[in-house]
């Protein structure tokens, strides 16, 4: 083995000071979210009955660069991070290729991933606002876990509709978040009118994750002094998770590495969005021409297949429009899909990023990409997340691409998490039952053919 | 909160070089292993028919302090290693406490737990002997887990024979070993002579520890090219362990700390004499006078209700007799009985070191252990596993002591693994229907008639 560090630890005091907000470096600024009633621009008033009002305010910021971080937020990550910048020595050696692969790992917190990056941020500024619960929605259960987490530290009460199919094979993520003494309820339920009005149209359904939002949003609106929170897709999560590249970008300054590619797996763009965050600001202030890709499931195709549409972020078309790449928000991608990364759209900001040509994408089956999480595991120790195994996919594809040029990379992917709790898809791999399929063009134009109509009332 | 660092981390460069003997620094040795036939200590050419030939040479040696750790298996500690000591600043707060608590954290690698540390050396030492398979048994799964991992790693095969009961709770621990490539059989199986007896004995019966032991010692026996490997009690795995606590004693070292109390949780004794070597080093040669606890299950008080005696290690009786502090190789806690810390018996080295009051003891209740797991959890954010939370529970009990008498200590745990495959026996303390029984002196009186009887033929 090559005698270099496995891994690269910031200290501390050198955890970041502020987020970074891409937008501000952007001259063609993402799409604002629209009112479907009016197709105008939301406001902030109209946007702080369902969020928090710090978290509104960073959701429209689209002009400061650097937001601090606020010290009590700081001080939780320090309990996790500086997560390390991780060299892949082991899996360089098993492949043969002349290439440096790092890898940033953000599974070393019981959350299981990156998500309590922004769930301790958004749960911090509720417990500011005064307010006494939140509410949200969790699919594969990483969003839910963080959260819970996060509300118990602060002293809120965490209400947490779940996916009703997740909520039943994961029945011991749902353990976590109750250990964590959050209340957590398979959607949908009969407990909102959203989940009544589902249930009623489609007896004995298992729930969708864009019901799920339904849900918790009326349920953040009926509450006497709540409101909910969401882990992906927002502009406000999108600069919470920037920390992520900060580290990375300063890890990388401290190994000397310029990095020629960068990957990260695409969901709703929440780990994406913050792992390339500093490294698309050099790009868009024409300081570095790195390779940046989103890698997502070719069963949920949302970059390489969609349309980039404005759209409903939900089922029950509660929450404001975006305008981003989208697959319609009727869209669910095949049950046999592992893991996360079922979102039917991708974050505002990161569509038009990639709308711009700024990042690139491309898309992986699910074979695959367990075959890379496999050979991942068995190399560098670490049983990765279903999600993450997208881009380590991906990560080797590159490194084989360079073994047979002969050209030698710096390779950087995210690793947002460990598989722990998702050892059923492992098993269907391992038994080699997998399926891959992916959606056919038929399916997709019923997606898009859902998409709103966009002519004002 | 203190404005102090949470987390130290030692450069991989100063990752030991060594594992500490702590034999070498014993006046009075532990006893030897015996022949079960002869009641004569076992010799080393006894031993090599089932374990490897490095092994036992380490095993059998009660004179080198410092064995060096060979480079492969350095180059593979780096991966995961040193381990983070934490400041538990967070529990420190809450609990109000002056004392300043710190817990080493062997829980960031995807076996969970300290147990990689002896498998990946034993699996090495296999290696390095031509060996093409290696056995063992599991029970909670960690060290089936551990050693897959290192088999994965050094291309050997790997057989576990896991404990029905915890193969059928508990079928991801069992994924993840397949995923790394092991043959995981739950025991007792029919494919063994150990097996099937007990089948025949004890119908329907869902196994323990010391039948997999028997099961496992027997299949490595008969497989051409095999030996068996284990993740405790003998002398070899504590040496390996010993790395825990040479680097806790060199970042303490760093913080300028001197421990006025170490905590561990006692099962077979992994963990805690890795965790205490080094300082039960210092109180053997004078220098310090630091209490040192090992904290054990209400439910299988081996330490604090046991006999110091010569007793079977395994259940068939296949393996060599150990004295040390046991209920009996009979004895089998409660069902209800949470996670590890289900061995009947305690390491020799140990058992040795109690008796000369080097280390003290204590038992904890289930319920009041899970109490402490969900305060640590929602206070330093990892969700402890059920073992490392006795450890937990007696630091909590100290720091309150402390608090109550305005004494000021250094108090340092073990923190040996993460609780993410625990889930159930959590749901049980969410629930409220933890029990907390605990055997009866009828129930110990019969483990102690069963104990061998020492007369030689």
């Amino acid at each position: 083995m090559k005698n270099e560090p496995y891994k690269t630890y910031l200290d501390e005091s050198e955890l970041p000071q502020a987020w970074y907000n891409m937008r501000a470096d952007m001259k063609k600024k993402p799409a604002p979210l629209l009112n479907p009633a009016t197709l105008e621009p939301v406001t902030a008033a109209e946007l702080e009955r369902v969020f928090c009002k710090e978290c509104v305010r960073q959701e429209l910021d689209n002009d400061t660069a650097y937001i601090p971080i606020p010290e009590p937020v700081r001080e939780f990550y320090r309990m996790y991070r500086p997560s390390p910048l991780v060299r892949a020595l082991v899996l360089e050696n098993a492949l043969g290729t002349p290439d440096r692969i790092y890898y940033k790992f953000e599974g070393n917190n019981t959350s299981g991933s990156h998500k309590l990056n922004s769930a301790i941020a958004q749960a911090y500024y509720a417990k500011e606002q005064g307010l006494s619960d939140v509410t949200t929605e969790t699919g594969a259960g990483q969003w839910g876990t963080a959260l819970s987490m996060a509300s118990a530290f602060f002293g809120l009460k965490c209400h947490v509709y779940m996916v009703k199919c997740s909520y039943e094979q994961k029945p011991f993520r749902r353990e976590v978040m109750r250990t964590y003494g959050a209340e957590v309820t398979p959607s949908p339920s009969m407990s909102t009118e959203a989940g009544r009005r589902i249930n009623a149209e489609f007896p004995g359904t298992t729930g969708s994750l864009g019901c799920a939002i339904s849900e918790a949003v009326e349920a953040a609106l009926k509450l006497p002094n709540a409101r909910y929170l969401l882990g992906s897709v927002l502009n406000q999560v999108c600069l919470h998770q920037s920390v992520i590249g900060l580290e990375t970008a300063a890890a990388l300054e401290k190994l000397g590495e310029k990095p020629d590619v960068i990957i990260g797996c695409a969901g709703g763009g929440s780990n994406l969005s913050g792992l390339i965050a500093p490294f698309v600001g050099r790009k868009l202030r024409g300081e570095s021409d790195c390779r940046i890709v989103a890698v997502e499931p070719a069963s949920c195709p949302s970059l390489t297949r969609g349309r980039y549409a404005y759209d409903f972020c939900d089922t029950a078309k509660v929450c404001p429009l975006a305008k981003m790449y989208t697959l319609g928000s009727g869209f669910i991608p095949s049950a046999s899909h592992a893991g996360g990364l079922r979102y039917h759209g991708l974050s505002p900001v990161l569509s038009e990023l990639y709308d711009q040509k700024i990042i690139e994408a491309t898309s992986v089956g699910q074979t695959r990409v367990f075959e890379a999480a496999t050979l991942f595991a068995r190399t560098e120790g670490t049983l990765p997340a279903p999600e993450s195994a997208h881009a380590i996919r991906a990560a080797i594809d590159e490194a084989l691409r360079c073994k047979e040029s002969g050209k030698e990379e710096t390779i950087v992917f995210g690793l947002t998490g460990t598989g722990y709790f998702d050892l059923k898809a492992y098993a269907s791999y391992n038994d080699g039952t997998m399926d891959d399929t992916v959606p056919s063009d038929e399916d997709l134009e019923k997606g898009f053919a859902a998409l709103p109509k966009m002519e004002k009332a």
